[in-house]
């Protein structure tokens, strides 16, 4: 029997906790809603007073991964700064949740996790060399290497999303201010902005609910001139992003995932069609643009994926 | 002592050869022109003669390096194609090399080849993780990752001057057609264009030599406030090219190189500055701008490096 281990996926709003085996999230627990722990101990102590009943119902579990929303030394477990999560700066996360549940744990941001079930389940499977990305309110990547997750000088590489397609665009205002960066092009904030604009300039009707993805790809599919305009606009954005990644690294394959690869080939086809056009021979030779594998349980089965590897690491 | 080795820099108009010891370039050869050798054959000859030469002044002459303007396979020696070179498609380079000359041969993209010198001998020392680039006619570049080249799927890897920073910009044509790479701003060419507009913009006078980047430099030390704004655009863009570079694969180092790296703290004071404001922590902590150690002789140490490395590994 393979080993079980429990993956986290922490967000801004919840916390989804999962037994995992494999590729297979086994039991799905109740999400923490992150509104009722304020703080990271009263967070940890209900982890592990989950981790605790988990473990009583399979006893095979051995190890517990965490993805974060933010930047996470994965070797200290040093979690440096929740961007939706206040109180989180500076914690250890690895070493405080060891010691609240006794399991060996580790802790990795959450678009990393991602790319790790593509790696070790999904999509990622068999190529030595790929970008993953994934798109929502926010834009994650991870980078693939020779078969690992590279993570950098700080464990920080692999932020896709904050990479410019324009270097006189739309400005990030906060910490830093990197103008154009494709979140702020390709996230779901912006392509909903973008379709009440052309709407509205349209003197046509809309709704909040018109200008989500999700209706937007029904809407392209059904010949709406606006909703395609936006489509074309996002892959022609999506795929200057990701040519910037391919340019720089050469991989064998690009995957995307999120709720965006759910509207299937009414993105991927233009993105495969202007990505290629975009490359040099050696760059679009033999590359592969896939949707992610996974989808909801991303994040959970990469940081379990991650814990059980790290915990084998660790034992020898 | 050390081995010797033959670095072989080749450009559009000619191949420079030089015997490196190390950092060293201890004897320089007389460059082949290029027009006085058309097609492979042709020139490979040449440099068999030359080598030969070469060998019995230094009998200690262990390997062969060969840098080129296009994409290598760097383990089959196969030249992709070179863009300023007619008739150099599909060559085996490294092999052709090696029967001519009898020595171990290597062929290499010459991005590479200058990266290589500064992580063997130069700039590159020490660090984990880097990231070269050349400006010049063109704008090359290498990634350095866990002390070793990063070549990617095809060997392709490391091509910064193709990464766009405006996804609704220039368009380069030809084989593919990337709107907006970073070459297309930041060469040679388009800053002599782009100071030849400002200052006929200006109604004031400019000749083809004030416009050069060499001139340009000189103008903006003594206040010249076109020449001022040209290189106030160039770092922004530059900025913004390495920025992408650091935010996919956080590295610890930038190395920046070729002609107008000479330009010194005109350059690198406001690159470091944008650079750095583009960034977030994880990504500036520690993140050093350099320029480049070597100049000119760049791609044939890197070559010779090279060469020797390779030398050496296939000895076991």
């Amino acid at each position: 029997m393979s080993q079980l281990a429990i993956g986290i996926d922490m967000g801004g709003t919840s916390l989804k906790l999962g037994v995992c085996e494999g590729a297979e999230v086994i039991f799905k627990d109740e999400p923490i809603m992150t509104k009722d722990f304020q703080g990271v101990d009263a967070t940890v102590q209900e982890i592990a007073r989950r981790v605790e009943s988990l473990r009583r119902r399979y006893p095979a579990i051995s190890a517990l991964g965490i993805g974060v929303p933010g930047f996470t030394d994965v070797n200290t477990g040093l979690v440096h700064g929740l961007t939706n999560v206040p109180g989180w700066n500076g914690v250890y996360l690895a070493k405080i949740l060891r010691e609240a549940t006794g399991l060996p744990s580790v802790a990795e941001n959450d678009a990393n996790c991602m790319g790790l079930a593509e790696l070790h389940h999904g999509a990622g499977r068999g190529f030595k060399h790929f970008i993953a990305i994934t798109l929502g309110t926010g834009v994650g990547g991870a980078v693939f290497l020779n078969g690992k997750l590279f993570r950098g000088a700080n464990s920080a590489a692999g932020e896709i999303g904050q990479m410019s397609i324009d270097y006189q665009g739309v400005e990030k205002t906060g910490e830093y201010s990197n103008p154009g960066c494709l979140e702020k092009y390709t996230g779901n904030q912006h392509i909903a902005q973008r379709a009440a604009q052309l709407y509205t300039a349209a003197a046509l009707p809309k709704t909040p609910e018109k200008c989500e993805p999700k209706s937007l790809a029904q809407a392209a599919k059904e010949g709406d001139q606006i909703a395609l305009q936006v489509w074309d606009e996002f892959t022609s954005q999506l795929s200057t992003g990701l040519a910037n990644c391919c340019w720089l690294l050469n991989p064998e394959a690009v995957i995307v995932g999120g709720g965006i690869a759910a509207a299937g080939e009414l993105v991927f086809e233009p993105l495969r069609r202007k990505l290629y056009a975009q490359l040099g021979q050696a760059f679009r030779e033999n590359l592969m643009v896939l949707p992610a594998h996974f989808g909801n349980e991303a994040g959970i089965i990469g940081a379990a994926a991650l814990a059980l590897e790290t915990a084998r690491g660790v034992q020898g």
